[in-house]
């Protein structure tokens, strides 16, 4: 198959997506919305998601807009002949490219975020009104509302990048194809810098609405969850979609951007050998990441249909047979795409075998990393196995135990996450260097370009991950929406079940992140020593006398060394401020929720509405106060290590800030989904007594439990997904202003 | 001044010191040891510790002698003449050598130890006697108990590779003054193997005793701290010397070992350039570490005599005294030391100052490292500054968000860590670099020596830091006996106010030893770079094809990347088996706690005596029992890197794992000391409500404080110290097997 005909496949799938999910909206919008009851609370969460939503994005976008007037000046002004990637276009013009392309990327993360939300806040009370008839239709309904937030955050990712690297390419004179994966890199940053905010302020206001209204009408006024006396409990609904919807979203949207942008920068050195060799698709080789994940969403879309089931399965079993299928369609399109794109003309053969198996086996390794992260997630978050019962267990002895316990077993899952992420990555650099593509310097780069082929190979399944998320907050809502309606308690055991199997997709989606995180930020450190010894070569072949390439990062220079020890701190430190955030916004709400209480006496006897609005608000004005310092110390930090010790050292500060980032991550978001499933396990009367009473709610056990859910709903839910998009966001951001610090 | 007067100043010192102890030993011995019921609580308290003392020593021996055959006969099979530092060695020779020195480093800790702890634990109840009197006098009776350790730590480590150094210099044929540093690494190996044990065997004892007899004592029966009637509280008051006194004894032993053997290797590549400059004293180079340790005893012996002041005073400021008196003659040794060694022939002024000059001000930046430190832990840990407030505001809302609250401050506390850290390397290296030492392939090592002058202007007031360390448990002890012997109120006033100086000072210990672990660090990297070299570059020698020098460890190499990895995740994975085998400790002492408490009514009215004796034992099985596997798990992970991934690969580990350890030793410290004095600052009736009055102990706020100071027990004294010890054994370990991973 031609090169141009798989290249066409990248605008067909990304439309097919956009109109998939339509189609997928049109579905959900068409169905019944219940009892007016349902219809009510279900609006004033879509009011609250909507104000949100609205001024979290105007302020996002008045920064993007700054931000990117700044990028482009400051690149006009240091990327001069010398240091730029692409000199033909060096000043001004490279400047505007950049910008240009910071701001689609920006643009298009915030319409997917939008348009996501928009769907996901009237899925929910269409779920719980499913869930008064049927498991399935209800698992349906909330999981096609997920995949639209699926489906526009992987197809405008993918337009996104075709569009600004087709662009450039036709209205830019002089740009090659090998020079275009460069000139998009800011298309990344804008999508890691709106990321950064979306996740900050969806995750610091939706902890901080749990965390403020459980604090004092579960614990003070002891009146249960989402309960319509409190004050909190619709802020606290409309956190569920700002914060695992948009934020999860705009995250992901950032993986997929980044990840084909530094895959495709390293396939520029294999269409370099192509092009030696005289291989018939050169450019294939660039082109291959955007064209395995057009396939990845055409896998997707017929899993769609294969989410159905018995009323009385277990509904994570429906949701399991769809990423089944489309893990299996994707090996078929991977081995399809891999057999076509990376063809050779004389039947080179290293090893053995034709050089596109070994790439295909390495985007297996990717896959099967995907997989193993989900079983992973599970054995170490869900509560049948042993670190969820032993946390339960500490439990007995009060909160410090229990917080001990949770400790203990955060830290734990570092070994297993690390070793899973070793092993893939030496598994797939291997079977890349047997396809032994040497350079002109007699460098194996088909290491490299395997662990490229295997991100994206992980990264096939993404729109249906992202669909199993949002699944998450609709079913949350769609319970919330039934206990506030007091809607048939059938109803509510139906979306009660939904919502622990929400809590689970959730918890994976955070694990796929992670792992996804992880192989990207080997592969974009690889592209930003790429971009930098472009730049670096353009210097030598111009005659500046002095300059050597960057052939490594040496660990034992004194700023490397200080630049890696900062890194490692930033996402300590950025932690701190997230999580402090969340706290300074709870206490906004506490206060809020308690005067309430105390001035408005019929709200505890039904004959008051509290103000539910006046909370939102004030949760939205704080969280979106909070998030500024901790987004202005991730995106200011690796600038200033670049100004001031160098570009060596950056690479320094990248390479072990994301080790760090990672780790640190996986202890935030499986210590708290351990916490969390330890209380629901205590709540679900599996820990006993010594005489074999049942040790349930309202016992010293579950309030000591309830102690680590609730510290643990920070780490989780606010700094570690924080944490992933910080690890990419240093990673993009010095791949854009890799000038800036060659000088 | 010749280089052999200077050189007779180290055994000199070392005897000196050690004399000096013998005095401070006997003068404290000599004093009164109050009431019968002291001596009584004493005597038990003392049976406790020497058994734990001897059955955990008896242990660490045997697994030492194990280690050291092991070792030995390992280096002495893949030590063949192509890979070996000292060819002339090769083979068994070098293996026995190694496993001599490993065995006398392993020893004088252990002996360090040993006695350090039996003087300790005589020390405590004659502060006791003494507070009942005078102030100034206890401090006297606690601090001169404590320098014992202090001195014995300091000289057993200077005379321990003193000793050795010379031994095989004058016994072993044909060992250089050059090659003798790289054959005695052996001593930090055993030094380190002794101090993780100890570490680990004496934090898991302290803090499951502290948690398990409180949560039963003060938490189930509502007696205060230290009431005879809880059976764990014996085991609490041996606890606090296992762990704090010989724990960290052992720790710094490690860290002073390891860094003047790491600082020798450095000397001996500027031993190389004034041999070739002929420059007078070229051996004064590598005996300059072990020279200005020296001074830096003499300096402590003399500050010892400044300890004095009111009896009005703050406790606090006698000791602070004496530091500055330390402090300020170590500038002065410094001094000497530096302008008499580091003498150039030619009169060289690189840059307009004399070569010593420039390295002079690389120790000061050591010294004002130190001090740094000092001030920002107390910063941080201590009650009147805006963190322990913070936490102390947010037990209002309970535990949970007091937990939230001291996570965010123990993350934010890695920020100033690390850049202080980062210019005091980066200061110390540029200066060092003034200086202008370059080698034969024309490489300027004075930075990297600056680094290490650095280190070791830090280490010349360990003697005194240590001293302050110990004054720590001797007054908690003091405490503890004054309570439980129901002494005069006044003395224990007077013991109050030392245990809250002792805290002060005990944090202080913990945040030098951080940051001289960071120093160590990266002069320990630059140590096994160069032993690797020495033996690459006899592989060239030799003609072996295909061999490079490690110019660089690149982190852009897969296997280095993985490495790093793991290295990162080992530091989680560790503290994860520390902080659970403190769990699972309590639990013993718990269960056998409660019940005493069952089946011996009598204990409540005073009429029945608990078991004091069984508790101890049950901690003391427990904590041996417990130590081996985060023990086991340090030690092979390197190895098992090393073999699998190759030398340049475990230089990854090294430095990052070094990095991810020093940052979450700090996290764990801090987090820890800011939770503990955040209780205290509830208890001293600093947090009002709203209406202005005291929420001191029995409140909400106190209680939830109180879980806070729980958990941060086994953070701050069993898994930070452990990292401590952690990150120099990962360093000694790789530069003793250094040829196990050349192959």
């Amino acid at each position: 198959m031609g090169e141009s005909t798989l290249y066409w496949i990248i605008p067909i799938a990304g439309i097919a997506a956009i109109l998939f999910a339509a189609y997928l909206a049109r579905d959900v919008m068409a169905r019944d919305t219940g009892t007016q009851a349902m219809v009510d609370v279900a609006d004033t969460i879509r009011e609250g998601a909507d104000a949100f939503v609205k001024r979290q994005y105007t302020t996002i976008a008045a920064l993007a807009v700054v931000a990117s007037v700044i990028i482009g000046a400051v690149i006009a002004v240091v990327e001069t002949p010398a240091v730029a990637d692409v000199p033909s276009l060096a000043g001004l013009p490279i400047g505007v490219l950049t910008a240009i392309a910071f701001l689609v990327g920006a643009g298009c993360s915030m319409l997917s975020g939008i348009i996501g939300m928009t769907i996901s806040v009237r899925s929910n009370v269409r779920t719980a009104s499913a869930a008064r008839r049927s498991l399935v239709e209800a698992v349906q309904v909330a999981m096609r509302g997920g995949a639209v937030s699926g489906f526009l955050v992987v197809s405008l990712s993918l337009l996104g990048v075709w569009l600004v690297f087709t662009l450039f390419q036709v209205f830019v004179g002089d740009v090659t194809v090998e020079e275009a994966p460069f000139l998009i890199v800011g298309f990344g940053f804008g999508a890691s810098f709106v990321a950064l905010f979306a996740q900050l302020g969806g995750g610091i206001y939706t902890k901080a609405a749990d965390v403020g209204s459980d604090l004092v009408g579960k614990v003070e006024k002891g009146i249960p969850e989402d309960d319509p006396r409190n004050a909190g409990v619709i802020a606290d609904l409309v956190g569920d979609n700002v914060g695992d919807c948009a934020g999860r979203g705009a995250d992901l949207f950032e993986s997929t951007a980044a990840e084909n942008i530094g895959a495709m920068i390293l396939g520029v050195a294999v269409f370099k050998i192509a092009t030696d060799l005289g291989w018939p698709n050169p450019s294939a080789w660039i082109f291959f990441p955007l064209v395995v994940r057009a396939f990845g969403l055409f896998a997707t879309m017929i899993a769609m249909f294969f989410i159905r089931g018995k009323e009385t399965e277990n509904p994570m079993n429906i949701l399991n047979r769809g990423y089944w299928v489309t893990t299996l369609l994707s090996v078929v399109g991977l081995a399809f795409v891999t057999s076509q794109m990376m063809q050779t003309t004389d039947g080179a053969s290293p090893n053995g075998l034709p050089v596109w198996v070994w790439f295909f086996f390495a985007g297996i390794v990717g896959l099967a990393t995907s997989i193993a992260f989900v079983y992973i997630t599970q054995f170490y978050t869900a509560g049948g196995f042993r670190p969820v019962r032993e946390i339960a267990e500490a439990s007995r002895t009060g909160p410090a135990t229990n917080i001990i316990s949770g400790t203990a077993v955060g830290y734990e899952t570092t070994a297993v996450t690390a070793l899973t992420i070793g092993v893939a990555l030496i598994a797939s650099h291997w079977l890349g260097a047997q396809a032994e593509l040497y350079n002109a310097n007699g460098v194996n780069v088909g290491g490299i370009f395997g662990t490229a082929v295997a991100t994206m190979g992980m990264l096939m399944t993404t729109a249906y991950i992202l669909a199993m998320d949002t699944f998450g907050p609709i079913t949350d809502n769609a319970g919330g929406i039934a206990e506030f309606s007091r809607a048939e308690a059938g109803a509510r055991e139906i979306t009660d079940k939904l919502d622990a199997v929400g809590n689970t997709t959730k918890a994976l989606t955070k694990g796929y992140a992670i792992a996804s995180a992880s192989l990207a930020a080997f592969l974009l450190f690889s592209a930003y020593i790429d971009k930098v010894n472009l730049i670096l070569g353009n210097q030598i072949a111009a005659g500046v006398p002095g300059v050597e390439l960057l052939n490594s990062v040496n660990m034992a220079d004194v700023n490397v060394f200080v630049a890696a020890f900062i890194g490692a701190m930033l996402v300590y430190f950025f932690s701190s401020l997230a999580i402090r955030a969340v706290g300074t916004t709870a206490q906004s709400i506490i206060v809020e929720v308690r005067r309430q209480f105390r001035e408005m006496p019929g709200i505890m006897d039904y004959t008051q509405r509290p103000d539910y609005a006046r909370v939102v608000d004030i949760t939205t004005r704080a969280a979106l106060r909070e998030m500024v310092a901790p987004g202005m110390v991730a995106v200011i930090t690796p600038i200033l290590v670049g100004v001031l010790l160098g570009y060596q050292a950056v690479a320094g500060f990248l390479m072990v800030g994301t080790i760090a980032g990672v780790l640190l991550a996986t202890v935030l978001n499986n210590g708290g989904g351990a916490w969390d499933n330890a209380k629901k396990y205590i709540e679900s009367g599996n820990l006993k007594d010594e005489n074999g009473n049942v040790l349930g709610k309202g016992s010293d056990a579950h309030a000591a439990a309830v102690v680590g859910d609730t510290v643990g709903d920070p780490f989780k839910d606010t700094a570690g997904p924080s944490l992933h998009v910080l690890v990419k966001l240093i990673a993009t951001i010095t791949l854009v202003l890799a000038p800036l610090f060659i000088r």
